[in-house]
């Protein structure tokens, strides 16, 4: 059992910004033991009147696209240009098809790392989506109440979790590569339609010509979608994380977005729907736990479930036919 | 409490065609009441070995797209050109904000309501999703044993109910308006991405060029998304429901996505996969219904959700506390 303190203890610490009680914290976000439960709902009970002050930007893509680099690249440009305090939390894929490790890709932030006014978090590999979710949702108001005005999600667009960094974010940047093809083939459908922004990265040199024509025609193609609620139209830039260029107009890109939600009253919104929609999600992770868990339901799981994918049973009579076996 | 049958006439009359058992049969599966569910389980027990012989085809598309005409032009083809038996089951939206009803509809399939060999049935307006989802998915399969062989589910595209009949057919089918602008935004985010094939409608006399011009957009549009796993590359075409052109290209794009679809196994595995989808779909809506029906919870509801959204509570830490208000 790892050292635990006190929630008062915790929280002073993370309010005054001091780095190991801020890691401490996060790592009792992401313990499992029921205790640490009970002691991390406490400390987040304190910390909530403190959170909520930053921009939450979600940024994924493919293995491949350059993303530590990128991230690397415009994080410094946030501290060095406009002064801001960076929080990098790194998802780590549950899965280990696509290979590159974030945490591996973490000591590639070297430059990040180092500054005093950038914090980098790698969230181990979880064993369900849903405690990834939970521990980064709280990690997220763990870095605001320290102080942090920009929290970075990243994460690799191949998974399930963009849709749970979708619900957690204020901004959702898509990094891309030109010259289409096979790199496209590892984005998930439907992520291109959660984005706010598409940046196309290493447009340098001779890959130059090929970023602006994709360029050219992500524009196009997202002018086909309609507006969503927040009523901004997305983006798309070219940049280049060897050259530092394009990083300014996708910061101007979500401070715009910032400002124009803010102005129409989505940004406020949406925040409240995403408390919301994490309760309702907590709570049914919890009953399926509970269901699919239960003994009975076990027993029964396989024989049941696999009548029903042959067609020989009706979805709706089997799972009625499971209630019963419930007390 | 309207008539039944025994489980042994419903079967008897839907496998015979009998249209009159089919329609009792379909209210059967639309009922709530607990003692009707006993027996549509019993009676689709009984059909399901006689389902599963069609091509299930999902057509959705915004209001003013002329979908009925459209519907009633490309059954007509289908039966006249293909000899096909068809029937058309169309979800009517729960919410009333679109203002066209379905039903209303219905009486604007003339010729096709007229002919023997189509059957057209609009579900009732359901209180929840998960009850026409329900309904629907068990109508396909009694219409199915009844004899047809093409089954259109028709929804407007405009609300939640388009994820769901995705889960339920196996092509899906999306009708879209030249002239972009306004109309598109009635269209759900998300919806274009699971679009098998997008057609142009009123594509004639002066409305012809726009058609073509929107076609070649959304040509270059769909290509930059991946391929899914059915490997199949999504169709854009025209079509005038008034000038019964541009109908065979549609239905030959049905055609050859089942072909291939049949050929690489995915058209088999992802109706497989659409039995555990409505397996654990239909669990998770009944232990939520137990949940948030709970005299405990829904006491407390309020309150604790109210914090939630004012981040004035950790939504997980909320979960927690409703759920140790259960036994």
């Amino acid at each position: 059992m790892p050292k635990r303190f006190s929630p008062d203890e915790y929280a002073a610490g993370v309010l005054s910004g001091n780095r190991v009680l801020l890691s401490r914290a996060i790592t009792l976000m992401e313990s499992t033991l029921p205790s640490d439960q009970t002691l991390a709902h406490e400390v987040m009970e304190k910390m909530l009147p403190h959170a909520g002050k930053s921009v939450r930007v979600g940024i994924t893509g493919v293995p491949g696209v350059g993303k530590s680099t990128f991230i690397e690249a415009f994080g410094n440009y946030l501290l060095e240009e406009h002064g801001k305090n960076l929080a990098v939390l790194a998802i780590d894929p549950t899965s280990q098809r696509t290979g590159g490790s974030i945490l591996g890709d973490k000591t590639r932030m070297e430059t990040l790392s180092a500054n005093p006014k950038a914090y980098i978090r790698p969230s181990p590999a979880g064993k369900t989506l849903g405690g990834v979710a939970r521990s980064t949702r709280e990690s997220i108001l763990l870095c605001e109440a320290a102080g942090f005005d920009v929290i970075f999600v990243e994460t690799v667009g191949v998974g399930q979790s963009e849709t749970a960094v979708h619900e957690m974010v204020d901004f959702f940047l898509l990094l891309m590569l030109a010259g289409a093809g096979d790199e496209l083939q590892g984005i998930k459908k439907g992520i291109m339609e959660m984005a706010d922004a598409i940046a196309i990265t290493k447009a340098d040199g001779p890959n130059l010509p090929a970023a602006t024509s994709a360029q050219a025609e992500y524009k196009g193609a997202l002018h086909l979608f309609p507006l969503g609620a927040s009523k901004w139209s997305p983006r798309v830039t070219v940049c280049s994380a060897f050259e530092k260029s394009g990083l300014a107009p996708i910061w101007d890109s979500v401070m715009e977005y910032v400002q124009l939600t803010q102005g129409n009253g989505y940004f406020q919104q949406r925040r409240q729907e995403q408390n919301l929609h994490w309760l309702r999600h907590s709570i049914r992770q919890q009953l399926e736990e509970r269901f699919y868990q239960h003994p009975a339901v076990k027993a029964q799981w396989e024989d049941v479930s696999g009548q029903v994918t042959q067609g020989q049973k009706s979805p709706f009579a089997a799972a009625a036919e499971l209630f019963r076996l419930l007390p």
